[in-house]
C-alpha cells in the first residue's frame, strides 16, 4: 500500500495512492495511518490536484547513517568503513515535502544532494533484535539528506550541516512495509534530468535491519521516526535553480527544486 | 515566575511554584504555559505531594552547544576555543525530569555528569538577531547534558554518546526570562553532595543571548525547543547509585538517581 499525506488547500489528510504512474488517484482516509488501521472516507482525488506533503512529520527524530556504501567511504576520502553504523541526527525541523524548495543558506557555498532510502518507524520501540525489526517498521519513503559540505568539514559536529531547515525532502510518499522488500532496489539521483547517483542498497555496508535494530539500541524509536539508510557515490553540489530528484526503485520519485535563501528574516 | 509540570498520578499539569525551599506550593494553571498565558485554577498542592517532571519536552529539539567554557575546553585538551558555538542535537527521546533516573547504557564505560543552564524557547522563530532574543525566549532550567565521554571519542558523531534515552534531566522548573538575569550565575554540579563543577554563567565563550541568535541562524525554532549553554569545568563519570544534583542560582537544583541499565528490553 502506497499512503500519502497531503492537502487539497485545508489541513493536511492521509490516503491510499492507487493507478500507475501519471495516473494516480488518492483515496482520503481516516486519521493518522501511524496510530489506526487507514479506513477509506470515499473521497478521491486525482493526484495532480493536491499537494503533496512530507508522509510524515517526526515527533521526534530522524537518524541518518554516515558512510554506510563503500564507493561513498571511497569518494570522501574517508579511509575505513565504520565497524558499526555510524549514527547522526537531523531536526525535524530539516523535514519538507515533494516540491518543497531545498533552500541554500548563506552559512555555506557547497550543498549537496545525498539519496536515501528512508525507514519510517511504526510503533513505540526499544533494543529491537533484528528478527523483530519488521513489526516495528511501517514502511519506506525516498529522502534526500542535503548536507552543506563545508560546514561538515568545518564545524566541530554536522548538527548544522545537516540539519538547516529543508534539508531533509521525504517523499513522495510512503510504501508500507509488506509490499517492498528492500534488500536490493536501485536507487538514483537525478540533478536537472540527468543522473549523478547510481545505487542499489544491496551495497549497503550495513543493511537495514541491522541499522533499524542498532539505531534503536541508542534510542527508543516513537512512530514516526525516520531513519535515513546512507547514501552511494557521486553526491555534489546543488545550484540555485536546478530540480533534484531521488527516486528509489518500488517508492517513486522526490523532486524538489532547490534556491538560494534571500536576506535572513526577523524574530 | 516559577513554572512546574507535574502529575499528582494523573495526565500532566503545569503550575506557578510559590514559598521558600521546602515549603513550595503548586498554584495549578490552565492550559501550557507555553501556549497560553497561565491562569490559576485555584488548586493547589504541597510540592512534596506531587511528582515533578521535565518543565518541557521539545516537540523539535534540543540543541547543545560545545565547549564553551574555557576551563572546560582546556580540561578536554580541546587545544582553541571554538569561534562560533559549536552545536550538536539530542533527541527529545533523552529527556526526563527531577528524580527520574539517569540509566547507564550498556554501550559506554564512561558515562559523565554535564551541569548547564537551559534556555527554554517560547515562540517560533528564525534568523533572531541578539537585541530580540529577549522576544523569543520563555525562561531557564537546569539541564545536565549527560554524556558517554568514551563513545563521544570513538563515534564519528556524537549522537549516542548524547542522546541515549535519559541523558537530558532538565528542571525543576522553569524561571520566567522577565525574573532571572543569566549574565553572571553560579552554577553548581554536586555528586552525592561533593560539589564536583562550580562555574559561574559570566564564564560562557559565547554568551545567552549570542547562542540563542547563532542557534536560530541555522534552524527554525519551535515553543518548546531547548538549548543547552555549555558545561565549566569538573566534568567527571557518574557510577550506579549516586545521585547527581545541578544548581543555578535563581532557579533551583535538579536531583537525578543514577542506575546502571538492566538487560536489553524487546520490542
Amino acid at each position: 500500500m502506497r499512503i500519502a499525506r497531503y492537502t487539497t488547500g485545508e489541513d493536511p489528510v492521509y490516503g491510499i495512492v492507487e493507478g500507475d504512474p501519471g495516473e494516480e488517484v488518492l483515496h482520503q482516509v481516516a486519521g493518522d495511518p501511524l496510530y489506526v488501521e487507514p479506513v477509506r472516507t470515499g473521497q478521491t482525488h486525482a493526484l495532480v490536484d493536491v499537494r503533496l506533503l512530507a508522509p510524515v512529520i517526526p515527533r521526534s527524530k530522524v537518524v541518518g547513517v554516515g558512510k554506510n556504501y563503500a564507493d561513498h567511504v571511497a569518494e570522501m576520502g574517508g579511509g575505513q568503513a565504520p565497524t558499526e553504523p555510524a549514527l547522526f541526527l537531523k531536526p525535524n525541523t530539516s523535514v519538507v515535502g515533494p516540491m518543497d524548495p531545498v533552500v541554500l543558506p548563506w552559512q555555506s557555498e557547497e550543498v549537496h544532494y545525498e539519496g536515501e532510502l528512508a525507514v519510517v518507524i511504526g510503533r513505540l520501540c526499544k533494543d529491537v533484535p533484528e528478527d523483530r525489526v519488521p513489526e516495528v517498521v511501517l514502511g519506506y519513503t525516498c529522502a534526500n539528506d542535503v548536507t552543506a559540505r563545508d560546514l561538515q568539514r568545518s564545524d566541530l559536529q554536522w548538527a548544522r550541516a545537516k540539519g538547516f531547515d529543508t534539508f531533509c525532502p521525504l517523499g513522495p510518499w510512503l510504501v508500507t512495509a509488506d509490499e517492498l522488500a528492500v534488500d536490493d532496489l536501485a536507487l538514483t539521483t537525478r540533478l536537472d534530468g540527468q543522473v549523478v547517483q547510481s545505487g542499489r542498497t544491496s551495497q549497503m555496508i550495513h543493511d537495514v535491519v541491522s541499522v533499524v535494530s542498532h539505531v534503536s539500541e541508542a534510542f527508543t524509536l516513537l512512530p514516526g521516526d525516520v531513519i535515513l539508510t546512507g547514501t552511494p557515490s557521486g553526491v555534489g553540489p546543488l545550484q540555485d535553480g536546478q530540480v533534484v530528484e531521488v527516486e528509489v526503485e518500488g517508492i517513486g520519485v522526490l523532486r524538489n527544486p532547490v534556491r538560494d535563501a534571500g536576506e535572513g528574516g526577523a524574530a
